[in-house]
């Protein structure tokens, strides 16, 4: 857990809305995951890097979503990683995705297991990812 | 609550998959709603009508997904609507999504609040909604 | 080029639309490369075998797309492989999209490079390609 | 036409990219259409506004990519919008989409036709939007 939180701006463009004329509920999984990718490029952690040289994955294994406000194409939203919180073989993620009013729109958790690239069974959180989150925590 | 299921087939195409090689985790929220949708095409509640003409909206207001396998391109995915819960306000779907070997890849819920168009207040669930699922639920 | 034709049944889905009520441009892209993926499944050419196991790749290298007529929630479009052209690199896929009521929607092309895996420079188009683009002709 | 550009930096995000290892080809079109949408924001211009309160659309009627260089994720991209050459009822928009290490990736066009919202027939380009283009192209 921490204090610090992680800050993510971004827009709602007409691709992320649907014809109810709101943003599509899935888009938030795609934002959140964005402002994660940004995180991790804070903290020298590339997803290419995990994903073409690490022997370990960090594949979502839960993810869940609570939406409280409409947002429409062109709002912009400010998604705070509010927490992670390390898990023996896995971590959780907690969101908060805030209106340009300082309205919560919604709150987000994805949970990410810790597995090997080959056989995908889980195995210990690498030491590099503790190291990094605990950097971003303290 | 019901015993029968809605069952619906797709395919886990190039776009939905992402360079770790596998379905990106918010592709799987895509994919229910299709089903879903293609249930209320079943039942001749269609979204455009709604959307449209109906004094009411279904908005999504919470959603969780559990993934338990990998997804890959050219994968057959069957996604089984288990059950509609309905509650006064609001009603919950529940999903299951199997691979063609019988393999269950992910569960996942939806929760879906019934408001006002106009004000976007909850609103008790309209009639033709409720009928609608009854029928499905028998 | 071919006086046969391969049909792809499907329907515009609610995340596919955007908040001006109508289908978002670049999902046709989407639509018309699941179209693709059905006939290589349907000539054996699994896209998860070229891309694990093939020393070549097809990446796009051209697309382009005419829209006529919008594309509603709902809607049902029948997307036709109207033909594949063979040059000694490439090859171009021409699509057109058809509406319930028999109106083209849109038209559309992609141009797919020939290149190595390893070294992505162009290479002449493989044999088994041709070879089941040449049935696909017949 | 103008010698002036816009310049709108973004990244490839792991939804953006597909099992091959690279950026899916219709995403460009969805990052080039949030280009345009910054710019709109920066002519005051808020497309939120056109689709609630004019009395007319724009909608896409032609988009074209060229692709010379696969994305990969993580990597940042900077779109620019080259030109916006004014026709009486439609405008055409050039992006070239360059990396990090100022190779161009794509370049892209769009049309844009001039609609009335409620015929949907071509109407000339509204004065609002002349203005705005000019002042940008200036």
């Amino acid at each position: 857990m921490t204090e610090q939180t992680f800050e993510y701006q971004t827009f709602v463009r007409l691709h992320a809305t649907d014809a109810a004329g709101v943003m599509y509920y899935s888009q938030l999984f795609i934002l959140i995951h964005e402002a994660y990718e940004s995180l991790l490029d804070s903290l020298d952690l590339r997803l290419a890097d995990i994903i073409r040289e690490k022997p370990y994955l960090l594949p979502i294994v839960h993810a869940e979503a609570d939406y409280s406000l409409p947002a429409m194409v062109g709002d912009k939203l400010i998604i705070n990683i509010k927490s992670i919180s390390l898990n023996e073989k896995s971590y959780a993620v907690l969101f908060e995705i805030v209106n340009n009013d300082g309205e919560i729109v919604a709150t987000a958790k994805t949970v990410h297991a810790s597995i090997d690239k080959t056989s995908r069974k889980t195995i210990p959180l690498p030491q590099d990812i503790t190291d990094s989150f605990a950097k971003f925590a303290s």
